[in-house]
């Protein structure tokens, strides 16, 4: 059975979801639905991005994955499946799947793989769906449209040597960020605060700053039982560099 | 294996949907569960009422639609199965079903189909998720109890000919209304504003007005990247009207 | 097919939840999976035993129930599995067990049962979910590790005799009990307000306080049509006692 996951900001309050569930059942033979998320917040490509980076490895081979999060849709942006390291990702071009990496894409031109009457605001139901039930059907790809680069981009772009940016701020305001523990040495510094990294919450007080390796392996930043977002001026994009720690930790 | 979904007001920080679910797959031999919703806002029977009408209908043929959204539980209103094209309706008769034509109604009333021992308060694990599991182990529907008519109704009643209403808003703060594309020509007013109906969310600027046929094939009002809900005073039930455009869009 | 559901305290706008659901379908041979709740208040651990407690007794024997409210991730508490009354349960020893009884409970010691690289802050996809894939596979339970007392309790400890507790408000401002209703008879005190026990919220008027058997079968506090949380002072651990109807209400 087809394993299928879902990633939108259609929030839980309206039939979006299950419009679209209804449809993955019903023309993809009953495959197995896994709600990532569905509080991605609006139109952020860049949050989406990052669950999906995060979320979407730990699945196995041929997981079908869906991601919308689209506030172009029903305008110039392509509609794509990708195949990234064995498994599918099925949504828009623009920015969504910029962390996936090496990947094959195509453009969702065969209108087979539509439904009939494609509405212009919820591809989510009439494009993407459908798109993803042929998959399940181990429809052949190249039957989905041509092969195309990814145009899509993160605001941030690519990480420039030595350094790492805020690029997620999750449920806790937790920051995490892109730098890896081998470029970051003993400390950080960020928003004008340097933090050794230590290993656990418990390592500092409560209400205390903390630098550790987070569960994506990169530096991230918290608060032991608070929260980091609101004690620093941090925004995704914010850099984080390498620091050491001075003589008082001595 | 049987399809199961489930549409209900009781949040997501509780154990209720959870029971609810234990339940279907303790006795409805491990059917596929489908969330569709629990973040219905508290008691809104018109809300759940939209979400069963643009969700359900995409489920293939013998799905069932469990819909507990319920603020007269214990009281005199009944519980009842609806069968409409083809798929199955459990909760309460009390509006959410308002949508559905045609169908058959019965009321839930053989005790073999509900708990040993129904709480006053939780009809959604006591009564519809065993009713719906006896569905799902496909009982003869006869036996679930007598044909009734249902006697929920929604706040605005049947659409007048010639113009619609404001019938749900969605989590992006869009006006959907039940208004008829062909019926609506090229121009729609409400609340005071004539708005061009247009192609897509690209027709206009930012934080713009909009209207466009939405994926419910009713008319939609929203802003481009804003929230409609908010710019125009216009809750569920305010009037929409077909008009014509001016000579200034000529 | 195992069943496993989850309940956790990390919202629903990330990847953790995917990740977990992500090594759980790769390592389980694709079990069904059941979102019981992900949003448990942070760090909430009585909020997550009384979900616990009232939701997971619902399910099938063999029911692999895996539970995430973690505050001491990566400190000194126990990662376990329980087995209580033929279901299994896995998370930190930290209470979120407290209501089941009897249990036995082992350690994760296994090494062989967790990730190769266990993160420090994400036992949840790295310890819990990859035990709980194990237990889908029928590993043999003595295989985790050696059997342990749990330590892990209430803010609220054991029920003293005669009276009982608010132990859980739930999405509706309703107070939830741990007063069984044959020792309450036929009234209630509770923050200074006696209440009589009546059968339905149908019984009283709209904003008006009552009292009646839950859905956990202890004695609830609720508004009709409202939030008892917001009309009493009354947080969990407040005393609720058994009182008798004066002359009045004869």
């Amino acid at each position: 059975m087809a394993i299928i996951t879902l990633t939108t900001d259609f929030g839980s309050r309206d039939g979006y979801v299950g419009a679209m569930k209804g449809v993955l059942v019903r023309l993809g033979r009953e495959p197995t639905i896994v709600d990532i998320s569905h509080d991605i917040p609006r139109g952020d490509i860049a949050h989406a991005a990052w669950v999906v980076k995060t979320a979407c490895h730990e699945f196995p081979a041929d997981t079908i994955h869906i991601v919308v999060v689209d506030p172009g849709v029903g305008g110039s942006r392509n509609g794509v499946v990708l195949d990234a390291q064995g498994q599918y990702y099925v949504g828009p071009d623009n920015g969504v799947f910029a962390y996936l990496e090496p990947y094959w894409a195509r453009a969702i031109e065969n209108t087979r793989l539509t439904a009939p009457d494609v509405s212009s605001t919820f591809h989510g139901r009439d494009v993407f769906a459908t798109a993803a039930a042929a998959l399940a059907l181990k429809i052949d790809p190249t039957a989905i449209g041509a092969r195309v680069e990814l145009s899509g981009k993160l605001p941030w772009g690519p990480r420039p040597e030595g350094v790492g940016r805020v690029v997620h701020i999750d449920h806790y305001g937790n920051l995490i960020t892109d730098l890896p523990p081998d470029e970051a040495g003993e400390a950080v510094t960020l928003a004008g605060r340097r933090l050794a990294i230590v290993q656990t919450y418990e390592s500092v007080l409560p209400n205390e700053l903390l630098a550790y390796v987070g569960s994506a392996k990169t530096i991230e930043i918290a608060v032991r039982d608070g929260r980091a977002d609101r004690m620093l001026d941090a925004p995704r994009g914010t850099l984080i560099e390498p620091a050491t720690l001075g003589s008082e930790y001595r």
